[in-house]
């Protein structure tokens, strides 16, 4: 079983400081590995890098189009979101269409990861909702199948047919048994496959022919970046800054997964520490590797080598994508 | 060269999810090793773990006594503290008696840690000062000991006289060579070792009788642990919770320092990733593991098996000190 592999190194000064390892491969559209870092084998589990697979039972099932979803709709469903008035709104119009309140949700609820609109909330004296949750297009969604299907409010347990139907979808992308789950943090159960299970999972998505649920999640990805994190957000700079030719979602823990259709590649990467900072970093040079992230893009300067400044302003050192990914 | 160890693991339901390695020595007072994990020899910055030996030229050059400074003053110079207003108001006081103001910091400002105070600023529209600034008692100690000294404004520049003194106390307690530098997120210079070296000046910190400038810094943090750090913050915790029989002090980039002056040892410990969550659950495991900090206190539920808890409060999975540290 291989080890992880060197990914990210910070430096101060001409000192390597810290340094994170992580696995990640590259899948072609038939699923096998085209290339891998460290263990394509780990199980791991994706979180909030998945939504695209937990919604394509919304659509296979038929309830998008019965509810009349658009791509917004299904761009907050695959969405890790700020919670700025751009997506409350829309998800708090999203519930009325389906007859219900901010309670029906079960995301619990937090401060939006917005800092302008968490600033304001804290200024005004606001507390958050449930749909400020980052998960909560992804809630929204599982209410629209769960009532398609007839299911009751309890929509995030796993013998429920929503959670039913969103774990025959991950096994049948992942071409896996699930080895169980965990509970994630907005308490839907987050199903675990292998890293190359996942890979393979994307690069499915990234093969599907033009009207699949597969590829209308990733188009409505691509056409709405902002809905899917937001405003100085790395998969919203990412998707953007590869005009929209990529779709790509983060998960907690330094997971990334994206979907490149044009190649008909998926790829999938944990940093095994779990940090966000080296995700961003090690995700972004795989996408100056394969192409479709310009090496001079302001995009790469913030994410691949991005200087780390002191409280004055000053440069003291770089965070940089190591030698295995460039 | 011995490789980084696991230390931290974290889990999520039945899954290993992430995983956190690290470096460590213990060391006693005549410089020797007693345990260590991963490489003695990496070389490491130890960033604001290391703010006691940056103290030193403040007592030992006289500067401290002829101005006067007291256990709380000292306590200041190692601090990272919250910005909270126990702590800017003693800076503010202390810049007053040398006859400066605010302006005479070179730390840079930034919004207080502290989230009460944060949070207080926020609202009532202030902008933060560089007495806000978590290094700003190390920075009064600076210009304290430049006054003495009869410096110039400077004082964070290498060739400076404060920044001089500074790296001699460095190598002395060290009994290394430093190869080099970096600058500090505060702008001032941080001078790298090994990190066997760092904790051999730790244990000598330990070991130094008792009117020692090395054992008057310590006491002074043993005795005010809520000015080191703050609130609910890990060397405050941590310190109150081994009665003050503990000096503790963490740094940027997932650094641990401590002093244990009744067993005469010192520990330094660095995170490959530099993550803070996992030194602080390294460090209080090795605190337990030496008996200086109890199984069962609420502190080592907090930091060394610390539940995870979904957005709606219900524990998902575990953050927990590796075997290795057991």
């Amino acid at each position: 079983m291989s080890q992880p592999v060197p990914m990210v190194e910070i430096w101060r000064g001409p000192f390597l400081e810290s340094m994170h390892t992580g696995h990640a491969v590259i899948c072609d559209a038939a699923g096998g590995i085209i290339e891998a870092w460290g263990n394509p084998d780990q199980v791991v589990l994706s979180r909030s890098s998945s939504k695209m697979i937990q919604a394509l039972p919304l659509i296979d099932s038929g309830a998008a189009d019965a509810m009349g979803l658009t791509p917004q709709h299904l761009a907050l469903a695959c969405a890790s979101h700020g919670g700025a008035p751009m997506h409350t709104q829309r998800v708090q119009a999203w519930l009325e269409t389906l007859d219900l309140t901010d309670d029906a949700l079960r995301c619990g609820a937090h401060m939006p990861y917005d800092p302008v609109t968490h600033d304001q909330m804290l200024i005004a004296g606001e507390k958050p909702c449930q749909r400020h949750n980052n998960c909560s297009g992804k809630h929204a969604g599982f209410l629209t199948l769960s009532k398609h299907l007839g299911g009751d409010s309890g929509y995030i347990d796993t013998d429920h047919p929503v959670q039913k139907a969103v774990l025959e979808a991950f096994e049948r992308l992942t071409s896996e048994t699930s080895p169980g789950f965990g509970i994630d943090g907005c308490s839907a159960p987050n199903f675990a496959s292998s890293l190359h299970g996942m890979a393979r999972a994307m690069a499915r998505f990234a093969a599907s022919p033009e009207d699949s649920a597969e590829a209308r999640l990733h188009q409505a990805m691509r056409l709405h970046p902002e809905l899917v994190a937001g405003e100085n957000r790395a998969c919203t700079d990412l998707m953007r800054a590869t005009d929209g030719k990529v779709a790509i979602k983060t998960g907690a823990e330094g997971f990334f997964n994206v979907i490149i259709p044009e190649q008909k590649i998926g790829i999938a990467l944990k940093i095994t520490d779990g940090t966000t900072r080296a995700s961003e970093c090690a995700i972004a040079a795989i996408l100056v590797k394969l192409g479709v992230l310009a090496p001079d893009h302001p995009a790469t300067m913030k994410y691949v080598n991005a200087p780390i400044l002191n409280r004055r302003g000053v440069t003291t050192g770089h965070m940089r994508a190591a030698p295995a990914l460039l």
